[in-house]
C-alpha cells in the first residue's frame, strides 16, 4: 500500500465516521431519511470543504472526488436503518469520533502546508479542518457546538496540528511521525471523554 | 431572445422569488426594514455565493453584476412595505418558491458541469444551490432549517439536478431537456405541497 | 508611518476590537477558555476570511499572516482573565465595537474594489466584511444577530461602504477622506447607541 492510498483511506475513514455522528444526532432529533443523510454529509464534509476553500483547491474534494459524497451518503443511510442497534453502540461511536478528529487534524494540517500556508495558519485550518463539520451538525440540530462546550475537544486537534506542524519544520513528517500525532489527538479526546 | 438572455432572466426571476420567501419570513419574525432586506438577500443569493465559491467563479456573480443585488433588495423591500396584502398571497409565494427551487437546480448544476466539476459532484453543488439560501434564511431567523422538516423539498432538488447531469451526458441538454428538469422539481415540490 | 502601515495598524485594531466583543460575549455565555477565544477569532477573523474567499484572496490574511490569528487569540485570553474588571468598562467595548466597524468597512470596500469588484458588489462586500464577524459571534452564542435587530448597525457600516466607493470613483481616497468614511460609521453607530 502506498502512502498516498494510505492517506486516501484514512480520510474516507474519518469522513465514515463523522458522517455516522452527524447521522445518529439527525436520528436523535427525528429528522427522516433525507434530513439524516443531509447532516451527515455536512459532519462528515463539512470542515474539508471549508479547508480547500480557504487553501483554493477548487472544487473541493467532497465534490472533485465521488468516493467522499458516496461515503458520507452510504453511511449515513446506515445509521438511519440500522439506529436500533446502534443505541448500544454509543462509545463506539464516540471512540470512532475521537479517531476521526486525529485522522482530519493530520491530513488537514498537512494539506495546508502543502498549499504553503504559514505556519501559523496551517495550525488553525488543521484544527478547524478537525472541527468544522460538528460545529456545522451542531448548529443545523440547534445543539450548543461541542467546541464550545467545557470539554477537551478543539484543544486536541490543536495540539495535533502543532504538532504536525513542527514535525513538518524538523523534517520529520513521514509515516511514523504523522501517526504519532494523529494518536495524540485520539488519546487526548479518550482521557477527556473518561474524566467526564 | 438568446439563450443567455433566456438563462439570466430565469436566473433574476429565481433572485426575485427568494428574496420574496426570505423577506417574508423576516417580517413574519417582526424584523426592521434592513433586516428584512439582509435576511431577503441571503435567501436570495446565499446558495449562488457558495455555488460560485466552490466553483472557483469569484468574484461571485451576486457581488460581480449589479443586477442580482438590486433584484433582491428591490424585492425584499417591496414585500416589507407590501406585506399586509402579500398575507393573502400566500399560496403564490409557496408556488413561486418551488419556481425557483426549480430553476436554481438547473441553473447550478449547469454551471457546475461547466466548470468540469464531475458528476456526482455537480449533482450536489446543483442541489445545495437551490437549497442553499432558504438554509441560510432558516439558520437566521431561528427556524427548523426546512430541508431538515420532513418535506420533499432537497429530495425535488436531488431529482432535478440528477436529470440535468444525465441530459448533459448524453447530449440533451437543450432548452426543451433543461425545461423538463425544472419543471420535474417544480411539480414534485408542488404535489408535496398539496399532500400536506 | 507609511500608508500601508497604517492601513495594517488600523485592521489590528479593528481585529482586537472584535476579538474582545466576540470574547464579551461568550465570557456571559460562561464559555471557558477554549470557547471565548474561538468565538473571538470567529468575531475579530470572520468577515475578513469571507471577504478574502469572494475576492480570491487565498489563503485568506487570516491564514496568510500570523499577526491576525496571534492578535484575536491575546485579545480574547486577556479579556477572559480581566472580564470581572471589564464588566465595569461595557460602554468603552461599546464604542471600541463601533471604531472596529469603521474600520473594517473602509478596509473590506477598499480590498473589494482593488480586487476590480464593480461598485455594487464593493459596497456589498465591505458591508459584509465588517458585520460578518459578529453575525458569527452572534450565531455561535444563540443570540438574535445584532444586524437583525432594530438597531443601526449594518445600515451604519452601508453609508460608509457607499461613500467609500464613490471617494473611489472621483479620485478622493487618500488618507483624509478614508477616515472620513471610518468616522462616519463610527458617528453613525454612536447615535444609535446613544438613542437606544
Amino acid at each position: 500500500m502506498t502512502t498516498s492510498t494510505a492517506l486516501l483511506l484514512a480520510d474516507l475513514t474519518g469522513v465514515a465516521v463523522f458522517a455516522a455522528s452527524g447521522a445518529s444526532a439527525a436520528v436523535a432529533k427525528r429528522l427522516d431519511l433525507f434530513g439524516v443523510v443531509f447532516v451527515g454529509f455536512v459532519a462528515a464534509l463539512g470542515g474539508g470543504i471549508f479547508r480547500d476553500l480557504v487553501i483554493d483547491e477548487v472544487p473541493p474534494l467532497a465534490f472533485a472526488d465521488w468516493r467522499y459524497a458516496a461515503t458520507a451518503a452510504v453511511t449515513a443511510t446506515a445509521v438511519f436503518w440500522l439506529h436500533p442497534q446502534l443505541a448500544r453502540l454509543r462509545t463506539t461511536v464516540l471512540v470512532l469520533d475521537a479517531a476521526g478528529l486525529g485522522l482530519f487534524t493530520v491530513t488537514g494540517t498537512l494539506k495546508a502546508l502543502d498549499a504553503r500556508v504559514p505556519a501559523v495558519g496551517a495550525v488553525v485550518i488543521g484544527m478547524l479542518t478537525a472541527i468544522g463539520g460538528g460545529l456545522g451538525r451542531d448548529l443545523l440540530t440547534a445543539e450548543i457546538p461541542v467546541v464550545l462546550r467545557r470539554e477537551i475537544y478543539a484543544v486536541a486537534a490543536l495540539a495535533g496540528s502543532i504538532m504536525v506542524v513542527l514535525l513538518s519544520a524538523l523534517g520529520y513528517a513521514g509515516a511514523g511521525g504523522l501517526t504519532a500525532a494523529a494518536l495524540l489527538v485520539f488519546v487526548l479526546r479518550l482521557v477527556a471523554l473518561r474524566r467526564r
